[in-house]
């Protein structure tokens, strides 16, 4: 597999129409998608920037959440990118979370074999994480993000100053997958973190401008090495296989993914113990529980939860895999560990939420 | 762009399952998508044949046609393949013709982010060429194939001996783009055309699995150069940009592709004599006529056709680009071509079909 690079430019939103041409973009209709609430406080200021700059900008805007990315959503960026009568150097902007920019930059994978997708995310899970890597796709009734692609964007606009706006849990949420990038592969990033998590929850502007990029740059360079999930880029699954069943259990929303990946991770360090004696789970897990995670939690059926896990996407011919800590900073893939020792991992993280 | 291989075997269809497993695929199930036509000729065959061979096979039959390259009949597929649990190991055999690869191949390219994917073309035209090079992709109301990706298939598996069943004005459409291969990258090729025309036409075998595969590889080493249709792979589309004027003007299924590619190859030589006078476009002309067009295309509309060129997909900021040849073997492309050469281009066409 060659080497590829990822195009994330750490700017001012105001920069995109520079971004886009950077990118080699001649086009001058431009597609924006986003969702309603983005829009409300940057649809206008993008678009009339984009026109400002000699595009002639079109705002598609969805419903926001996660029920958007579904075939009948797509079917409508399609019909209305279509209807307009786009060329294939026509870009599309992605403008939101990770909703958006699944959903949007899946579109942009399949309109016309491929169009130029830039990734302008607007969450910091988004920036840290879901913006980088080329997944794109929808959700199927079996499950989510069963329907997708993996494709490059062309360009990544990546501004910290957006997140100023988020709501509270929201931001906490993405904080649990900044976590998660020191845990697996940056212990520097996980030490720092340790003495900034009070200035991260207050989005201390300069905190924030300073460890966004570093978290992302853990995302970049996994997926470098493994750029369609055939090897390392596994270790980003910490705590998802887990979150992925509370996600199903409790009904999809009722969580934040965050929240979900918070408690998941809480899970995975308990069975990482196990796997490795020497590891100080304690360590990790005492800035991981730093993520509110709500208490219904603690209700959720430790069977059902079990039985999901056994349908995760991961799945090879049937068994579970886990992605584990030896070290803080260094994770690992195993296929061996026993449901028992699953369940009691369950049983601990309710224990420890309720 | 990096080189890269396309891993065809020419070999007979029972080969399937060691093709399958050459492709690096452990998984049991596999997946098989086709039409009612190609299924009652081969359906049982092929997954009795990979049942003997340690696999689990899943028929998906669809309707046969062009009508089939719908987001409903992909939404089919999805809903069959991912309730039946597959995993992203499980491979997906796309057995038929144009529509068939079109629309499985999409299905797999977008199945769990991407499926693997075995084209085993059964006419000459998906042998030749639209099983070769990766292209997938289904239909919108706005025109063809304008929904897709580009996705490599981990194997093709071409038997010419499949050939030997199809339709008479199947046979002779795909002789149309075997011709264009001659014509715009492979002079020996064209002139063994030039003797070996009445044989082809009359299936000899040893002629079809010579000449099948020499085919292919102009596709092949076309492809290898340009995957992603940037540059070279454009004068694939010899003739095509007025084949496609033809179909839409016609409505889709009045002419078969091949049809409307032979007339549209006669339109293109005809510019291509005038761009270039020294270029012998008669001598490709004498077996380009060869293939039967159906007369009732004299009586099309010029301006109609004309008006639907504008609007191909291969438009680059409002400008029309032709393929041209400027000798047989040699293609170019030019966007500098003016509105009365096209309308004399089809003046002569109809003239010579009428």
């Amino acid at each position: 597999m060659q080497a590829i690079t990822i195009p994330i430019s750490f700017a001012p939103l105001d920069t995109l129409p520079a971004v886009i041409r950077a990118g080699g973009v001649e086009a001058d209709r431009c597609l924006v998608v986003t969702d309603e609430h983005v829009a409300v406080r940057y649809g206008d200021a993008v678009c009339n920037n984009l026109a400002r700059n000699e595009f002639e900008p079109r705002l598609i805007v969805l419903p926001p959440g996660e029920e958007s990315k579904s075939q009948d959503r797509l079917a409508e960026i399609y019909d209305r990118a279509l209807a307009w009568g786009i060329e294939r150097s026509t870009p599309l902007v992605a403008l939101g979370g990770g909703v958006v920019g699944d959903l949007a930059g899946f579109a942009a994978a399949t309109l016309l074999r491929g169009i130029p997708l830039f990734q302008v995310p607007t969450t910091l899970i988004a920036q840290v994480d879901s913006s980088i890597g080329g997944k794109t796709g929808i959700d199927h009734e079996a499950g989510k993000n069963l329907i997708g692609a993996f494709y490059r964007p062309t360009g990544i606009l990546t501004d910290p100053a957006l997140l100023k706006s988020l709501p509270t849990r929201e931001w906490t949420s993405g904080l649990a997958e900044v976590i998660k990038h020191g845990l697996i592969a940056d212990d520097t990033l996980f030490t720092e973190l340790e003495t900034q998590m009070d200035a991260l929850f207050d989005r201390n502007e300069s905190v924030v401008e300073r460890i966004v990029p570093r978290a992302a740059d853990v995302k970049v360079r996994i997926v470098c090495e493994d750029e369609f999930e055939t090897g390392l880029r596994t270790i980003l699954n910490f705590g998802h296989t887990f979150a992925h069943a509370i996600e199903k259990v409790a009904g999809y929303g009722v969580y934040t993914h965050g929240e979900a990946v918070a408690a998941g991770m809480r899970a995975a360090l308990h069975v990482s113990k196990h796997a490795t004696p020497g590891f100080d789970a304690e360590r990790a897990d005492r800035i991981v529980r730093r993520i509110p995670v709500p208490p219904g939690l603690a209700s959720l059926s430790i069977a059902d939860l079990i039985e999901v896990m056994k349908f995760d996407k991961k799945v090879r011919r049937g068994s579970v895999r886990l992605v584990l800590l030896d070290r803080i900073g260094h994770a690992f893939v195993t296929g061996d560990i026993s449901s028992t020792l699953v369940e009691k991992a369950w049983a601990f993280v309710q224990e420890a939420i309720g």
